[in-house]
């Protein structure tokens, strides 16, 4: 595949939530070689439930670049069952977070490993191993980091608020716990140093990326790269693809548009992908400095996957 | 119902190990309330996999009282599916032990409850309350304790032992790891000296009413207790009805018969019951001092276990 401007052999970091960076993600593998890439996941999503390490993100990346993703729900595995999470609610759980048979044995397995003595990110190295992924999927950090939202109904774990109460509280303000110790991962910040190309994905401004931007020295990584930083609008004619941004945004009394995700990304970004329907965005965009492109950032096709990893690798 | 000699609210106490056990309890609670049954479950098998606390016995005598059992495979849940298992066993995992779907879920809580500081009496009291069983099933201890099987193979845990090696190596000992430190669970020698009645249930002398016996005081307790203390065989016509009780006999120095079994109960057992097959062993059982009854021992039909525990609480 002919990239205008690509020399091939570059390497490319691309920062990663759920299912918007999914989607992007089995895109750029089409078009570069998987082992090019690697890709830093959000951990702040991450949740214990029933004594099980439970990393949204990183599974919902490697599901989806594994082929096995469920993706008309958007989480979990195609054909699962869920004859456990049953069982544990006739036990007396609660079972808001939907929990596959088959996705269980990667928290189970997870489960096991760390508490064997592996890193989380030796842990994701396995199960990727596993799912034969060439891909290096690295958690954002080792160490436990929790996106908890301070709603009008108290202060809750970001699932809680997004799954179980389905967003419909007023958020006031968004608190990450254990911000204070998390490292990066290793890997996390040599990669962006290393790499020809970062890719900020299509993912939410606050709860996804957010996270991966407050590990320490990852900013100032992003800032310090020679790298050329992308990232992806992930708001498109004023609205999330998908997710609760806008109410995050709102709660944190940020305008919802591309125009207000490119100033959090200020510091750092090169250049921005926004969709042609934000076209009027452009000029306010360029006004701080980054430069714009257009396309169509919707990712229905594999084909839309494929032109959006295009247009992102091609230089301006 | 009516028995012979029987006054009714009498408290009963049952000692157990898996399948024999579950099988004759479910007489057992035909013939009398549930809420006047107490069994103490051998823990001796129990082990640790994927991270998760397993426990055969209780799991069996559990799911046999919920009539959830799986009949046909003498272990799991009926219906059950195999789908975190067999995920797995890609993740590279050793998956000798079936564990469906289902069954999975107990073991999941059983292991968060633990985690959570419960002990595993008290976990074990949540699991059949769910199941809403009104037998109390308590575990012999809360602590750790393994029986170990020396063979010309190597000292492995009982599970290995039979399960993953189908029970073919030559068995030079047997071990119980935990045993100096395993203080009987809370119930279990209260339960002995308080009942009416006492069984031994057809289990597996060695591997699973002898983990029981040699817990701290549960012997001296069957010896001091008031109550009349039964065993039935669960060696008929010198085999064992089910599993490898012939080959750990053999493996001891013992003698695979319904007397044998007799002389290790010997010192506190009132009243044993063989099966018709070995009639010719009553003289020499009752020169051990031990009542001898002889009836059909064998449990196909409800009808049979149900006829068996008339049989062990009658007074002969």
């Amino acid at each position: 595949m002919h990239l205008n401007g690509w020399k091939g052999e570059e390497m490319i970091t691309a920062l990663a939530g759920g299912v918007g960076a999914a989607k992007f993600l089995q895109g750029l593998v089409q078009v570069v070689p998987e082992k090019e890439v690697t890709v830093i996941v959000n951990t702040g999503d991450d949740i214990d439930l029933y004594g099980l390490h439970i990393s949204p993100d990183l599974d919902i990346v490697m599901y989806t670049l594994a082929g096995i993703v469920n993706e008309e729900k958007g989480w979990g595995i195609r054909g699962d069952t869920f004859h456990c999470l049953e069982t544990l609610r006739k036990y007396g759980q609660e079972t808001w977070f939907n929990l596959g048979d088959i996705d269980l044995a990667t928290h189970v397995h997870r489960t096991n490993l760390i508490k064997s003595g592996l890193t989380l990110l030796e842990a994701t190295s396995r199960l990727c191993q596993a799912l034969r992924l060439k891909v290096k999927v690295l958690p954002m950090t080792n160490y436990r980091f929790t996106t908890k939202i301070a709603t009008d109904k108290g202060l809750v774990h970001f699932q809680e608020y997004l799954v179980k109460r389905g967003a419909q509280d007023r958020v006031m303000r968004i608190e990450f716990e254990g911000i204070e110790e998390a490292q990066p991962a290793p890997g996390v910040v040599e990669s962006i140093l290393g790499s020809d190309v970062v890719v900020v994905c299509p993912s939410n401004p606050i709860v996804s990326i957010g996270p991966i931007l407050s590990v320490k020295n990852v900013r100032t990584a992003l800032r310090e790269t020679k790298a050329r930083v992308a990232a992806i609008s992930p708001i498109v004619g004023g609205r999330p693809i998908k997710g609760p941004a806008d109410k995050l945004m709102q709660g944190l009394g940020l305008e919802v548009s591309a125009y207000s995700v490119a100033r959090l990304y200020q510091d750092f970004l090169d250049t921005f992908i926004i969709d042609v329907v934000d076209r009027a965005e452009r000029r306010a965009i360029e006004g701080l400095g980054i430069q714009v492109i257009e396309t169509n950032t919707i990712m229905k096709t594999l084909e839309d996957k494929v032109q959006l990893a295009r247009v992102v690798l091609e230089r301006g």
